[in-house]
């Protein structure tokens, strides 16, 4: 398992990135990031997810937090306020615009994201390999209630964050993901791969943003490798975020069971839940997916590293079976 | 003399305008910005003479600095250094990246220069109507010894505050202003005026440049109202800054007199020299241009205040001349 790829959302694949890399210190780990919640604010290219896992992994992130850097200060958005330029919504402190302000330079001098996120990762060095699942633009649009009777979509960021998910979620579509191409370097990692880990990231906004692009969801199965998931619900509700509303948006029900059904056997070798959802084996396994209940909240590092320990050994028990 | 134009720069010019909204409050105060100073760093453009007269009269100024903003801090340039992206020896502060991130979003919405002036000026309320000279692209640039027996260009900006001005500039060339045209409103201004002022701002760098847009010169001697303006050089010395250094590369002796003789008769009116430099009288009278000493030191603003008003008193000489 010396090869490990990990398609990740924010913060709760960034913390198991943690535990793995403590699991499996000499492992070579590819992280694909989610790029679908990327936003232009204040005329600069914020991606929150890479953030998240490049702060994370490189010693930079808040971590009562779980987003944005420590010892984090907000002048440039106050001042921002100042002159009536918004949003306010968004929390972006002045250690994180520099981020933004160099990876917008970047990317208007020329250079796709793959590659402005590898300069910025020679700062951060995060231990493993960060790509962006695409350099295409990926926008994932929420569709809620317009309050007159129809509907709209928004930005994610806006129903995420602004909305803070309060309101009901019809669709969730990954605009311009139909016309992306994967990342340089991302299929390849899958190809080249021992095994391939769904982390407790949003199985609809991270990981399905992820697999929305053409020729993952292929790359991935035709693998032929193990491909292991951690279950981002835990008793019926999601460990961290708002994940519930967003699968309600793809007829999913908020259970572990529905979750790993929804991935599909096609796709999935291996599964674990968390010790509290241990009824849903069954239900699992039946559906042709190896199934595990094992605790899967990251309170800290070692009980990240003991989530992804199992899930290497899941993948192992795939292999040999 | 309700209308008065004020072709300013940064420091000098910005704190006789002070002085000038103190002496003259009933005023309508035109003032056409330098824009030749400004420059694009890390993506984002910089307008440090339209922002030190903004700042200044907007009560956001750095004091005893007299450019950037009171009360600033530097986080986001230092997280930019950590990802090695400079250039360092340029003072962005916290609350000024804020001015520039606004500007640069205007900018590439397609706003002119003008129009996001106006925005901003929205907030700080400078009490005076701020135009830049152009709305195009010009950009100073030095010329020096490239030290390998050659000359190279540099901008401004790197001479001034990279090099201290301490190496010869050989000439000083307003890069496309020979294509620029007056922005907005600039010569209509120009046309109503009562009064135009050159205040103590460097002759070449700033109202140099100012005068360098196709329109201006002609404008303002066409104008029919007095011209006068007041020595940025007191005793042989410029008052701040390298003014003696940019002096020298367009041939112009640092002296009151010859700062007078080098904007002309056919374009200036009236001459205010400090009173150290009183002997300089005569020969400036002598080249047709009035001239009065008085003190010209800004120390503050009741001194930048009987600045103003002995500028407007000499006009008021010109036209019962």
């Amino acid at each position: 398992m010396r090869r490990i790829v990990v398609l990740s959302g924010g913060i709760g694949g960034a913390r198991f990135l943690r535990g793995l890399k403590r699991a499996a210190p000499d492992a070579d780990i590819t992280v694909i990031g989610n790029t679908g919640d990327d936003i232009h604010l204040f005329g600069l290219k914020v991606c929150p997810d890479l953030d998240t896992v490049m702060y994370t992994l490189g010693g930079g992130i808040h971590e009562a937090q779980g987003w944005g850097r420590a010892d984090e200060t907000f002048t440039v958005k106050e001042e921002l306020a100042a002159y009536g330029v918004g949003p306010e919504w968004f929390g972006l402190g002045d250690r994180d615009f520099a981020t933004h302000i160099v990876r917008t330079q970047m990317l208007e001098a020329g250079y796709p994201l793959s590659a402005v996120t590898e300069a910025l990762c020679q700062r951060w060095q995060p231990g493993v390999r960060l790509l962006p699942m695409t350099d295409d633009r990926v926008e994932t649009h929420v569709l809620i209630d317009d309050g007159v009777g129809g509907r709209k979509a928004v930005h994610f960021q806006e129903y995420w964050v602004r909305l803070r998910a309060a309101v009901a979620a019809h669709a969730v579509v990954p605009v311009g993901a139909d016309q992306a191409k994967p990342a340089p370097g991302v299929l390849q990692a899958v190809e080249a791969a021992d095994v391939i880990v769904f982390p407790p990231s949003n199985p609809v906004v991270s990981v399905g943003t992820i697999l929305a692009v053409p020729g993952m969801r292929e790359g991935i199965a035709s693998a032929g490798v193990p491909v292991v998931g951690l279950s981002p619900i835990v008793g019926d509700a999601p460990v961290r975020g708002m994940a519930d509303k967003v699968l309600a948006a793809v007829g999913v029900e908020a259970t572990a069971a529905a979750v790993a059904q929804h991935y599909g056997s096609g796709l999935l070798d291996g599964w674990l839940v968390d010790t509290v959802d241990a009824h849903a084996v069954k239900a699992v396994e039946d559906d042709g997916i190896r199934c595990r209940a094992v605790p899967l909240m990251m309170t800290d590092l070692d009980a990240a590293a003991a989530m992804a320990t199992a899930a290497l050994e899941l993948a192992g028990e795939v292999t040999a079976a």
